[in-house]
């Protein structure tokens, strides 16, 4: 760790980047031998994994690992590296529940099939295409996660020691994101279930669980673990839902060219975040009734988008929870000052922590 | 192997089902603690995979562990039984790709949210919210795999072992579920290719891969262990195949009460099976201008049911699958006399390919 905290992160994450690329590489090759019917299919997950994206899971997991005492090993890096992979599967299969058409600035994986059905002029649905094949590269995503993490070459205990936490963290993401669509659907919201939505659809799963893996890799089960448990859930929870609801402000508020999405993209989906729960809470029955005829309407246009942001900012939600995000990373932070976090490890999370919220780049 | 093998068969189907049925209570409880609206999911899952299923690919797996030379154990049985949940994830996903209404004679998952949806006269689209739930019920279902896998009580080396194949087992179902999807949406269907999709999708997968699974169960790599992968891939690839056409028939010409399925269902789907692509490369110009007619026509009544049924008979086509079926279960059933395989595993593997096969319940 001789490097500054941001340039030894940024280092990591050219490693995380080359060890995805070299594993994506080898399995396109092997789909390709199936069949040449099978090279689309993983040039778009390819496409979709390796542009862009802040790496913030294995990044996470690597300051775990280097927390809890671990040292910076290749074998460890392509292991963390597969929880990117995690992630794509995640994103592929959001975007096509929530019908989302661009991510990260590109169309999204059931976008583009659509799109070369119509390219191809291949019969049936180009939508039904679309899906089944953002449907199952999802799946293969989710796979080939658990394969770049089985063959990365870490020890069999290591390996087997982080399975349990691992396979605890895709429950929890699970669990959370039908939640998620099980609140879409419900008449009313709550800020209370939009704040445990918000925990276990994205908190707990970009930073706590992340820095549990790495624990784990870094540790066997008798040698204090539950020590570092404890400490990056104390940092990591906190810090997580703030990462969230700055999510829910860059929905509403971000510009696009940073988000990859359409200005307001989450106003026009209607999505129940816990900015829009704080919002209704607050809202007078004049607000309510435009919240009630703009919000989840597709085609809202800008003047739409506009009065909407506007009745977040009046009620003051918008501040609530800019004051929330700056308390709770605090918070976060101020977990970190114990003694079984070396300074290397400190500095790292302190500056990884600010990358996440969007302070450095 | 004290019982005649059909009795150990239904020896071993009792406790797979009676240890997914304990770990599917787990998981439940889990669900609940994390909140209640998750309790109807994985009542869902329940209900979807402890309801009938031959339990084949945990039934093949125990084979090839006993065949290559493994002891019983209750770990084992563990282990086999998470392959239900993998096979779970995949009937899932392809219900929802398919838009099958019905899976063994109950409604599909995401059919099944549609109508939790209608009746509780929740907010936004049924169908969508169908989809959502099939599509993350199916991802849960996945890792619930993996889970049961390394939860199972079998040892670190064991489990280390046996995961490549595993891995390798469950990219080769999304590839030809992959190649599946683009062949239903080509203009022409090729006999070569629907082979290669039933060998991918379903014969490997089905009996080739869990046998090699359960070898890998039973012995370290050092250890004779490609003696065994070769005799069960000379066993399993022709068995596999046989009965991936043979489910063929029975989505053509199966009974409703025995499939689950309405009666001529792939035909009203358009799939693009072996035994369609044999009956259009016989058919004449006339037969071809009913298939076109016909096939494919989600509202297809009786009649033209039977009019495709009759063309797939007069063309022959139905004749030589029944054919090759026998020829490859013939095949299949005689690279079995090897010496390397014991007896009472004989026995047992011809018994499973008799009730893969369908002549024996």
């Amino acid at each position: 760790m001789s490097l500054e905290p941001q340039f030894a992160l940024a280092d990591i994450r050219i490693r995380v980047q080359r060890d995805l690329t070299d594993f994506l590489a080898k399995q396109t090759l092997y789909l390709g031998e199936i069949g040449t019917e099978l090279i689309p299919a993983a040039e778009a997950i390819n496409a979709f994994l390796l542009n862009g994206g802040k790496r913030l899971r294995p990044l996470f997991a690597y300051c775990g690992y280097i927390g809890a005492g671990g040292e910076d090993d290749d074998s460890i890096i392509r292991a963390i590296a597969s929880l990117e992979l995690l992630q794509g599967c995640a994103l592929i299969h959001d975007d096509l529940m929530d019908a989302s058409d661009t991510r990260r600035g590109q169309p999204s994986i059931h976008r583009r099939f659509e799109m070369i059905h119509q390219r191809d002029e291949l019969s049936g649905s180009a939508a039904n295409y679309g899906a089944s094949a953002a449907i199952l590269l999802g799946d293969l995503t989710l796979v080939w996660a658990d394969q770049m993490l089985h063959d990365s070459g870490i020890t069999d205990s290591q390996l087997v020691r982080s399975l349990s936490i691992y396979d605890e963290m895709r429950v929890e993401i699970m669990a959370g994101q039908f939640l998620d669509i099980h609140e879409q659907a419900l008449a009313t919201q709550s800020v209370a279930r939009s704040l445990k939505i918000a925990r276990y659809k994205s908190g707990k799963y970009t930073v706590e669980r992340p820095l549990h893996f790495g624990t784990c890799l870094a540790l066997p089960a008798e040698e204090r673990r539950q020590d570092y448990f404890t400490i990056f859930s104390e940092f990591g929870l906190p810090l997580g839902e703030a990462f969230q609801l700055r999510d829910d402000l860059l929905g509403v508020f971000g510009d696009p060219s940073i988000t990859g999405k359409p200005a307001g993209d989450d106003l026009r989906e209607g999505k129940r975040t816990v900015l829009m729960a704080m919002t209704q809470d607050r809202a007078n029955a004049k607000q309510e009734a435009i919240i009630a005829k703009y919000f989840g309407d597709r085609e809202l246009d800008t003047e739409g988008v506009e009065s909407l942001r506007a009745i977040i900012e009046e009620t003051g939600a918008k501040e609530h929870v800019e004051e929330l995000i700056e308390k709770l990373t605090l918070t976060a932070l101020d977990a970190l000052n114990r003694d079984e976090i070396p300074p290397a490890a400190h500095s790292l999370l302190t500056e990884l922590a600010s990358i996440a919220m969007g302070k450095t780049p």
